[in-house]
């Protein structure tokens, strides 16, 4: 039989650290806790298994349960010495869920089960503390009827009429009608009227009673646990990271224990080091009288931890360490053994029930990409951990986050900042402001730049969280939910900001009484916590020299190049400056248009539209001093190191002017009509543009359009060498289908090579490869591998004809595809190893049978997408280009790539 | 070392039949009739090896050759008893091309080498006939400045400025001062004159002499037979006919004989079948007195070889069978022989020297598609060949002239002739007259019905006459080049039609009288050699009950299943009456345009530009009826047949309505604004469309749209059941990419067909299966078969995709892309079997591993070409799928297809 329960208690454990498939994080940390004789409240943890066996009964247990659970609280009962159910001095439980991955807040935790009218007065007579027993009695009843009771699943997110709204606004009533500002200050006797309270609304409301009898409670909680797995935010969730929805989640059985039995009680959360900026130093927040869902909902402000975490804000504040020394010593000794067990800065949730510690979860702690970057960095240096434990450690993403924007400190030094929170969130962020997920999303998706503004958070805020650049919170600490998410995704955000008042209805948010609408512009500083009330100017970070060393290490596992997507100096330097060995995609069109531009666009429109091959040689001699002068730039500052020269893959109907002004500047120059012009364009039109006249296609048929760039690119080289540089050129062709495609250009190619040697009594060495990106082109790579020298796969269009997909109008139909779940993952992001990949692999393997010293890199946009990037590492390149900010991210996944593919795992 | 040169004469040969590769046609053949001990001048072949050596040498004749032509000459000279060069009774040979697969008049011929000063007056004295020599010198200077001496390929084909052409005009002048009308009439004392004044021109327009030697005469020749092979002519034939251009022409050296030497002389061309219509009877035209030349360029009107072959118009002309009957008797001995030995009808040249028989070539005769059914039948019947060769004996082209239109009897019937000339190509035609190749294909670029009138057609005229649809000359005989090459293509023609006389310079022709000009209709009837001066009506010839006889035959051998592509009635009548098994495409959108349309396009409109699921459900359910009616009406047709419907796909952005008043229809419909209108029309714009929103993507975002067309096919289907009838639909899926779209839409087509199943109180048995046209589709297979019934190969889109060619774009570079020879054949016209076939391979290799009971078949347009046929067949479909006119083309294709790749051969 398989065994579907693990108990964990006392100083022993059925379970372990190692088992997170099968127990959850949760339950696998909490049995490995026990079997370091940590102070774990005894329980048992039922298996992720028995939850999708759950949904495969159609939400039933399996029938041999029942007994497992049983025994396994008669275990729990004995260690902790009390009985569940117990008149006297009953046992009262929690369930909680924990799946493989973490997914803070997104599924649901029942507390206080097992208590009933039966076991009330047992408990009160145990505790001498009718207040709190009614107050646990009050919290099982709100979460209990909202998390069983409710079908939760027919709730909308932004609905907010169920049931726990009605209990909370019936709470809400009593404290405003006796003046109360806090929860506590909630007497015996009013809790004893609102438990009544409630029950009689659940009856009428759900139309069932709360149930009155402690094992019933138990199964609810149990199965409410499994359900919340299939929750809309835990679905929601799990897209947006990745997760895989058959996973499922445990379910973990755990007494209870109380932070808010009394001032000798609290509740905390701490992480091991600092998760924002990686300080070695033990952090967290604390709370007296409380229970743990109070610091993490970020209802109430939390005292520091220690003396020397102390912030701006909590600086008055009273810490653990000065309150409660001793209890503060065993919880500074866990955390050391801790981490030096895990090897890893954990996060860990704690209860001190009347001067008892409890450890109620440890977990590998969330950080900021700074955090991530200085934990890996100073645990190499502590010899925590190893070099390669070091680079596997940063995501890609944490990387990422590094090479966010801050606030450019010369225009931030001339504001005054509006009001001051936590730095939840480090970097800098400038968007409008809006105050609900939905709002937030939908700007989001008018590409503008939204800043998410909320009184505090709740897990429903997911999807706009996600789709914000920064999020300000008037409530909450820096583990609160918004923080821990905010953090999570790298988003700037300032948490706790208690200057900011939100009026949800009206839209606007007060600041010192001031109003501020929905769309205005506020800038965020997430590293000190500051909000301005206008757009200030943005800098990238990437100076940081932690970052630099941290790059280094990186290279010393890599084995794929890193090269460049990059058409002019500018992006050249700054590529370089991000590592990149070469320039990978230099596109010849790209110099006609953007800020870098200096080749005018008005002689590429005249070389488009020319209608005679006399007319298009004139045009394009225009042109040539262009091409050679942007050529020679780029070549300069990638002095040594190769640059791919991509000739011209324009869309040529977008070269048609449309202005009447520009239109008769070119008839002008053309000297013919505007008419003309006109006409002319319009034979330009393509049904499918994607799939017509367009890169090599277009030196077949004017042959005369590639001989000016060849010769360009080599007249450029020759210039270079006669200023005692060393260019390296290679020439890519684009959009091939054959290799007489290859062979027709390369006559050509050969031809302008030899007369540009010859006039400037040089020696001009270069490559001559194509793009592979169309599907016939990787199929028949064996023989395109005859005239070609590399291969770099355009992984764009190739994916674009793969799929049948046009990137531009795929918006239609791709939310649908994601969210039917017809494709996991959106293959312009990642590359779709099934059918691209597979297209790639013959691609590699045939070129590679034809030219074993085939040189094979990629140039879409893939090239900097890590999951891609060990993609291209498995299939065997020797390099990946992408755009110059994603060259550390691409250095980075390289590296990954080399030590997960490697011999060294 | 390499044997270079090949003898044939007497009674023996070196070579043999079998040898075209080599020896070419001709070659090959003169040497089998060596063997067969029939009368043929002695000669040599020199291999067409040599030819692509000659290129490979830069025009220039491998080093050994020259021996072993001067042996080869030898062992000629001592057969024909002279000596090459002799002074007293000199030898005279010919050089001809002869290419392995037959190019009529596309390369060089040059007759009568070895006249000069030394020998001439030798031929005198031997022949006591100084007219014939001096009319053979002036022939040899003729064609050998024209074919040698002059740089053929620095000549465009309309310019007219060449040596022949000046020649040609002198020759003229002279006839015209002395009031010749033939060229027979030119004196002694005249062609003298002509010789002499001749070589002064060519001299001074070429820049150097006439040859006076026989030597340089003959290397000469061989040249240009050998250069011929690279001329502008030849070049345009082997691309329209696929003729390879590597396989270089052999150079066949043959004494000459002479059928001009009196009236005991005379020279012809016969078939041993006609080849108009495949009667079994001797065929042929014949000239006293005459070069061989002179019959097939049409330049005088030829006598009838026989009684019972006499025509209309040369029924008063003597026979070769009354005026010479012992040479006819040998011809028809000949004629016999030959086809008992090739099993085959063929065409033969001859020539009659002073009584004497000689045969200067056979080879298998080009015939009409009529002709070539009637002559299978008949060898079957005859014992002459099998039924597998019967069926490999006729082209797919030659069966596509069966169905080619002839004129409407009831039109013709109330119609006068204008004139008649000789039946040389069947069927009717009717179309605009042009008088040069140049504006045939120009007007036939722009669509429009051409018949091309010449006074005599020259090889020069080849892409006139391959572009439009009917052919009528003035001069030339049945075997003419004009009748040759338009039987060849299957088209219908008219020559040797008299009363026509072409004035070229006013682009008109004059018929008794009348103008007609550029630009005006006739109509000719091929079948019976009659032209008409309006545009008569014309109907299908499919009915002939020896086509149904030859169609049958076919069905024995086949192995793949015929569909047809068919979206109405009257569609699926007419393919199931040429022999559809089944119809594999029924395209649902296809009811809502084109003449057949009864469904309103408008309710379509409607549909598409539906902004809400409400108002989208509302169009649907008014579009339901239709789609009910169209689907019933067809499988009512097909009934006991699968009719595979495929689900809309639709290019939207063409079905918003662009007509102000169709578009204020509309609005008002939809209760919108026509602003609305254009507004949301404009917002289903796509960049490009082929890869946009289509196909199974529309049934993902709207589901409503793929219920309703589901609901509906299982409405009709249960209608019919009702009837009685035995419908058996398929539901076909197109443009997909994932098995999971096929089990979302699975999912909703199996919960309409349960609740039409309840309705009705009936069961519905139906196949759901998908389109692979995208390439994802074929590289995932495997997986796509899981759920799929069968898969039907969409070719057209997995050719654009796996291209990245637009069908729509291509036009802008095809043309240079086949020119450049960077493709070999049109990829929509032919499967690619490296790319595209390779996609499908893995397709159905993929599908089958998951379910080998798997269909497959194809639907694209490349379902009724040939090659891809016989590539479907290879790769292991189950049925091809075609437009209702290519279904016959498809059945033979598949039966040739059988024959060739089963075990039979």
């Amino acid at each position: 039989m398989t065994k579907r329960v693990y108990r964990f208690g006392g100083t022993s454990a059925e379970g372990n650290g190692t088992m997170r498939e099968l127990l959850g994080g949760k339950g696998a940390n909490l049995a490995e806790m026990c079997t370091l004789k940590m102070p774990v409240p005894a329980g048992f943890t039922i298996t992720t298994e028995v939850c999708t066996e759950y949904f495969k009964l159609g939400g039933k247990f399996p029938d041999t349960m029942k007994k497992e659970v049983e025994d396994a609280l008669k275990a729990t009962e004995k260690v902790m010495g009390k009985k569940f159910g117990d008149p006297k001095d009953p046992l009262l439980v929690s369930c909680r869920s924990g799946a493989r991955s973490s997914m803070p807040g997104m599924m649901e935790t029942v507390l206080n089960i097992g208590l009933c009218t039966s076991t009330i007065p047992g408990l009160i007579s145990k505790t001498q503390n009718p207040r709190f027993v009614y107050d646990a009695y009050r919290r099982l009843i709100m979460m209990y009827s909202d998390v069983v009771m409710e079908k939760a699943e027919n709730i909308e997110p932004e609905d907010g009429k169920g049931i726990r709204q009605q209990l909370d606004q019936m709470m809400q009533e009593i404290k405003d009608k006796k003046g109360y500002k806090s929860d506590t200050e909630l007497t015996e006797e009013d809790l004893v009227k609102l438990c009544d309270a409630f029950k009689k609304r659940i009856s009428q409301v759900l139309g069932e009673d709360f149930p009155d009898e402690p094992y019933a409670q138990l199964w609810g909680g149990i199965g409410a646990v499994f359900k919340s797995w299939n929750g809309h935010r835990a679905i929601s969730y799990r897209h947006i990271e990745g997760i895989p929805d058959n996973w499922g989640t445990a379910c973990t059985v755990m007494s209870m224990v109380f932070g808010n039995m009394g001032n000798n009680s609290a509740t905390g959360v701490a992480f091991s080091r600092n998760p924002a900026n990686g300080d070695n130093k033990f952090y967290g927040e604390w709370l007296i009288n409380a229970q743990g869902e109070d610091v993490v909902a970020g209802i109430r402000t939390p005292n520091p931890l220690n003396e020397a975490t102390k912030n701006e804000r909590n600086k008055h504040m009273v810490s653990l360490e000065k309150a409660m020394p001793e209890v503060y010593k065993q919880l500074y000794d866990i955390r050391t053994r801790l981490e030096s067990h895990y090897h890893d800065m954990q996060d860990i949730e704690f209860t001190i029930q009347e001067g008892k510690l409890w450890m109620l979860q440890c977990r590998i702690g969330k950080r900021t990409g700074l955090a991530a970057v200085k934990m890996a960095l100073d645990m190499v240096k502590e010899g925590m951990i190893d070099e390669e434990t070091a680079v596997m450690r940063l995501s890609p993403s944490q990387l990422e986050e590094l090479l966010h924007p801050v606030l450019d400190p010369s225009s931030e030094s001339t504001a005054v900042p509006i009001a001051q929170g936590l730095p939840a969130g480090p970097g800098g962020s400038v968007g409008k402001i809006y105050f609900t997920a939905h709002d937030a999303c939908v700007a989001a998706d008018r590409n503008e730049k939204v800043i998410l503004v909320r009184e505090e958070t709740n897990p429903e805020d997911v999807e706009g969280m996600r789709a914000c650049d920064g999020l300000l919170t008037a409530r909450g600490g820096m583990t609160s939910h918004a923080a821990l998410v905010a953090r999570g995704w790298g988003k700037c955000a300032i948490v706790g900001c208690e200057a900011v008042h939100v009026n949800l209805a009206a839209k606007t948010m007060t600041v010192n009484g001031i109003d501020y609408h929905q769309g205005d512009w506020i800038s965020l500083n997430g590293t000190k916590g500051l909000v301005y009330d206008s757009a200030l100017k943005t800098m990238d970070a990437s100076e940081n020299p932690m970052f630099k060393k941290f790059m280094r290490m990186c290279d010393k596992f890599r084995k794929l190049g890193v090269r460049t997507n990059a058409d002019n100096p500018e992006d050249a330097a700054k590529a370089l400056s991000f590592g990149a060995e070469g320039i990978g995609l230099f596109r010849l069109e790209h110099m006609f248009y953007g800020a870098h531009s200096e080749a005018p666009l008005g002689k590429l429109r005249k070389m488009i539209l020319s209608n005679t091959e006399k007319e298009r040689i004139e045009a394009l001699s225009e042109l040539e001093p262009y091409v050679i002068k942007s050529c020679m730039g780029t070549m300069k500052v990638m002095d040594h190191k190769c640059v791919t020269f991509r000739i011209l893959d324009p869309p040529l109907h977008e070269f048609v002017p449309q202005l009447l002004e520009k239109q008769k500047e070119l008839a002008r120059d053309l000297g013919i009509t505007v008419e003309d012009i006109r006409k002319r364009g319009a034979a330009l039109h393509e049904v499918n543009p994607m799939m017509g006249l367009r890169g090599v296609r277009l030196g077949v048929v004017y042959p005369e359009i590639s001989e000016m760039q060849f010769r360009a690119i080599f007249t450029a080289t020759a210039e270079l060498l006669k200023e005692g540089l060393h260019p390296k050129p290679e020439i890519m062709i684009p959009v091939t289908i054959d290799v007489r495609e290859l062979d027709f250009q390369k006559k050509i190619c050969d031809k302008e090579h030899a007369a540009v040697e010859k006039k400037y009594g040089v020696q001009i060495k270069y490559e001559y490869g194509t793009m592979i990106e169309i599907p016939r082109a990787a199929l028949l790579a064996d023989e395109m591998a005859r005239t070609a020298q590399f291969f770099s796969f355009g992984t764009n269009d190739l994916t674009q004809m793969t799929f049948g997909f046009s990137r531009d109008d795929v918006g239609a139909f791709m939310n649908d595809y994601m969210d039917k779940k017809i494709l996991e993952a959106d293959p312009f992001q990642t590359i779709d190893e099934k059918s691209v990949g597979k297209l790639i692999e013959v691609g590699v393997k045939g070129g590679r049978k034809t030219n074993p010293k085939l040189s094979v890199g990629i140039c879409g946009e893939h090239g900097g997408d890590p999951a891609s990037v060990d993609f291209c590492q498995r299939v065997g390149m020797d390099y990946v280009s992408c755009s110059p900010f994603r060259v550390p991210i691409a250095r980075l996944a390289a590296a990954q790539a080399a030590i997960r593919n490697g011999n060294r795992f």
